[in-house]
């Protein structure tokens, strides 16, 4: 017989494989811009098998979401959890596939003398870390707070890849041959913007969730701030 | 009382609107580099109020899923159409930032001179638009080859990206004037290429759906081709 707990333990399991594919997540993208910083190619290689196993992981969760609508039939709270999950993988699945484009740009500059030092783009990265790590407790602990907080730093992101662009613009503008490799960091720095957009996606569900305020496309708090 | 028939209905209610959203996404694209094209900032500036409308119907769509989940607990097939539709209007309504961000830049680069005739990028936008269209009806539809056929359209719009950085990279290097200029429109050709992705991204689904055969993370169709 089915009872409420095993549909607990249940969801308990969801809500474990989903911290452990954002762990996941979290560790390719810290090693995809390492790879960059210690121009270790065969680190920016091993983001390639990383993300096959993040993939996987996205089936095996969408699957398990998938079993849980149809056999435990979940009503308001637990099918918004459920809903929230399968959207909230194909982001993490997607920040993944940022880490890539991120260790295949890496790959190609490792090849070349380096332009400057990497003082932003390991910033950035360490910024939509956390972010990723926490929008990801946010949602399972439902924490609208923590939510909110993981928004606000999507603007730190964002004013960092501003600065990254126009450093890298000054370097092209006075000399031609460094062009080609700042073009490869700026998409570095842009990738690095989208992860933190996909955990910010993430967070406006989670405050969605929570709180059922649609905040996503009405954003009071940046006009407040502004 | 429920009958099928009411269920029927309403899932043909939410085809429409899924597809009444890919038609307003599809027109932003359209005119987004129209704006550009034309440089038309009037337009540019009408994109804006276009993605709000697109947000608007995101939710109205999303809350239709949840309800169709909640009170008609459909199974199997029904139910992975449901859940699928929930992602799709993710990725739409992401094509609709991409278009902001098309106009956005669109509206920097009408304030200065036209740096060369745009042929490339108004081909990529009609590849990138016909792709959102055929996903939609291939989804609704569930026309598996339709969508295959999307997936291959996404090399092409790739080549089209290379193509237009490639020549960019040329002008930047030739001439540190047109850096800014070609930054911008190197960023444009990303936006289109990233709307084709999450054009496929859906077609991956919809292939998914139909055939129930992960080509998401496999993609022999590729190896077999290369």
């Amino acid at each position: 017989m089915i009872t409420e707990t095993q549909f607990q333990k249940e969801l308990e399991e969801l809500k474990e494989n989903l911290l452990k594919m954002a762990t996941l997540v979290e560790g390719t993208i810290h090693d995809a811009v390492q790879s960059l910083v210690k121009r270790d190619s065969e680190l920016a290689n091993e983001i390639f098998k990383r993300e096959k196993q993040i993939n996987d992981l996205e089936l095996v969760i969408d699957e398990m979401c998938l079993k849980l609508l149809a056999l435990r039939q979940p009503m308001a709270v637990d099918l918004r959890f459920i809903t929230s999950a399968m959207k909230i993988i194909t982001d993490l699945e997607r920040m993944g596939d940022q880490a890539v484009n991120i260790a295949e740009r890496a790959l190609s500059l490792n090849q070349e003398p380096q332009l400057k030092p990497y003082i932003d783009l390991p910033r950035m990265a360490e910024i939509a870390q956390t972010m990723v790590k926490d929008v990801l407790d946010a949602f399972v602990n439902r924490d609208s707070k923590l939510a909110r907080s993981v928004c606000e730093r999507d603007d730190l992101v964002d004013g960092l890849n501003d600065q990254v662009v126009r450093e890298l613009l000054t370097y092209m503008m006075s000399d031609p041959k460094t062009i080609t490799r700042a073009v490869h960091l700026m998409i570095i720095a842009r990738c690095l913007e989208r992860i933190a957009d996909h955990a910010t996606n993430i967070a406006e569900d989670v405050i969605f969730m929570v709180d059922a305020l649609v905040i996503k496309h009405h954003a009071d708090v940046k006009e407040e701030k502004g």
